[in-house]
């Protein structure tokens, strides 16, 4: 778990510099920086391959000379280490502007390709739930990323989608995999569940799931109803745990450079793009990125996320073993300190909480806390701590005293 | 004009440092870049605000502690320097993943926002005709960037929406404004024509279009039809001569970093955004730029971009100056070299094309060049030469000495 009360809204996440320029801090000076899975700094490898595409491969990748070819060349080589990462084929990368992008473009894809596929064999379809109408179903969990949750409401409201929100256990915080099942309906298209948590860090069973739809589909074909593909946003899970699209078996997967230390940039993997698996662009221009995502390339981004590829790839399980005991270190020293009780009891503190992306909204409490069954007052005071590749036991040990210090001194007030 | 016919296609742009990088080269190893309606190198002071902010604003702009409120004071900066370039306002400005996406959105909206309109008041579009049906209508010109014709075009292949697209004059190369004005329908919603051609640098009257339309629009007021907006694609023109959005008169227009010296990202200006012009968002996720285009900003990229409009700002006038002083001396070199007869004559030769987007499309002309009244044996000739803010009539020579060198081979196996 990586959420636990918090004492006061200065104490949640601190900034640091990112490694490799580091300088020589005072003690007042000195800022932890415990919010990994907000954003994370730029390995210095990454600005370095990014600048020198920059200074080097400025050329359009669509021009035919030397400048041009060179940042075409970067650009295949990202697509190759970026495969790599992830156990796919370069073919089956489309570079994105981001994962709120590769998260849109998979929802909009699956729209038309039902529309595609009812002109094709509607019939089954309706046959099977005339109810239905012609609206492609969806279905995903309560504690998407709002980059799933968001379009999916829309499409609802414009009338265009029916989605299914499955709740996750207040267990173990996971999207079950026999309530996946059962929300199947003959017009489902897509199931989409992140592979981690961006809140609670809860690994969702995504290689169950996938399995299981794999064999549904079996035998939806043979009733002559179309295939549901699996889609999984990998946002969180890249650079912290082992990702193979294989293991998976997913069908599309979300990749965010900006969260494995990488740039602001996006990938999305689609299992045999154009030909097993359709993809339907949003955006229609120069035909860049085989017309399914054009748009002139941006190639330092693309040579800094390749960059940020190659290291996980090479790192990984470094990187895991290291967060892991970080991570262990982080909730030893905290109950240590706190205690398991005062830690679900501290219901006077006032703090921020959840993702970044929700900072402007206050005092409210996390809906993905809420949805995990975790209690109003405690998810209000929810803090997130996350850690990162170059967290020690000794920036451990500082957030801890300075959690305490900030809680004796709110106790004392009280 | 920018085209000509060209000898062979190794001396079609060549590649050359960019400024602040160059270094000595031998006289075999000179290459001159002229393809710069391509793209642009990047500017070493955009280099420099990019590395730093990679640096030391990597932080997640939504963030409420220092490496967060730095990148999102980065972020603000930017967007002024971007609305000071173009003379508007800062909270008018939306940033994208590039000149692709600010075009496609500016359609998009505009197809939401006429059925919007068509609930409030569609009896009256209707009354004025009912042979259109429900389809928003929008007039374009033949000469426009793929990014603007082919979401159209495919607007018209789903049935979502008619197109006109208007000639240019085959004399200047222009969008007519008379035949635009003709073009309009009760149901028109969007008109958009670009500022600057890629391909032939024409300039088009943007400002007198829009200030007829907002004629128009008072007459459409006055029967309760909705307004007519304007868009225009300014790619081309930024930082190559003054583009002030009070002069243009437009409610839309896009911005391309990379054809201004800039990183490969863009931006969107909408007048009044959300209040005086409606924009509705492709995208749904978590909340950036005000739920208009959300996705974790790139902010690095978007202090480059910053950077770079903060340069056209600060020498516009200059570069304007220079640019027209290499590219006269440019036409000057050819005609005195060539002549005009041997330029429209040359139809032994064989190059590649047009905008760079198209480098795979072969032999075949420019579109853009028909349009425009070329005949197909010149356009299919024709080699787009466009100089920068750094070309020097030392490098015009080069080229020039080269194609010499070049034609007089070819003549040779003829």
């Amino acid at each position: 778990m990586e959420a636990v009360p918090t004492p006061k809204k200065a104490t949640r996440g601190r900034a640091v510099s990112p490694p490799g320029c580091r300088r020589e801090k005072s003690p007042q000076e000195r800022k932890v920086y415990m919010d990994y899975n907000a954003t994370t700094p730029l390995e210095p490898e990454v600005i370095q391959a990014m600048t020198e595409a920059m200074w080097e491969a400025w050329g359009n990748p669509s021009s035919p000379y030397t400048a041009g070819k060179k940042a075409k060349d970067i650009i295949s080589a990202a697509r190759e280490t970026l495969a790599n990462m992830i156990g796919g084929k370069p073919q089956d990368i489309i570079f994105t502007s981001g994962g709120t992008e590769s998260n849109n473009l998979v929802i909009h894809s699956m729209v038309k390709y039902f529309h595609e596929n009812q002109t094709s064999r509607g019939d089954v379809v309706e046959q099977h739930s005339p109810e239905e109408g012609a609206r492609p179903h969806f279905i995903t969990c309560t504690v998407e990323h709002d980059s799933i949750r968001l379009p999916l409401e829309h499409l609802v409201e414009e009338q265009v989608a029916e989605v299914t929100f499955v709740p996750v256990s207040r267990v173990n915080g996971q999207a079950e995999i026999d309530d996946i099942l059962a929300a199947v309906r003959p017009t489902t298209c897509l199931v989409t569940i992140m592979l981690a948590n961006n809140e609670t860090g809860v690994v969702m069973p995504v290689p169950e799931i996938s399995q299981r739809i794999r064999a549904l589909n079996q035998r939806r074909a043979a009733s002559g109803l179309p295939r549901v593909l699996v889609h999984t946003d990998a946002a969180q899970a890249l650079g912290k745990r082992r990702v193979d699209v294989e293991d998976l078996g997913v069908d599309f997967l979300t990749i965010v450079g900006h969260k494995f230390y990488g740039p602001r940039i996006g990938a999305l993997y689609v299992r045999g793009l154009g030909k097993v698996t359709p993809l339907y662009p949003m955006l229609f221009g120069g035909g860049q990125e085989r017309n399914f995502r054009p748009g002139t390339e941006n190639t330092p981004m693309i040579a800094g996320l390749g960059k940020a590829a190659e290291l996980v790839t090479e790192n990984w399980e470094a990187y895991e073993a290291h967060m892991r005991d970080v991570r262990d270190y982080l909730e030893e020293r905290l109950q240590a300190e706190f205690g398991r009780v005062v830690l679900a009891q501290c219901r006077m503190l006032l703090a921020s909480v959840g993702a970044s992306c929700h900072s402007d909204q206050g005092d409210r409490p996390s809906p993905v806390l809420l949805s995990c069954g975790i209690p109003f007052d405690v998810a209000r005071n929810a803090l997130r701590l996350s850690v990162g590749r170059s967290t020690t036991r000794a920036e451990v040990d500082l957030v801890v005293q300075d959690l305490k210090q900030a809680v004796a001194q709110l106790e004392g007030q009280a």
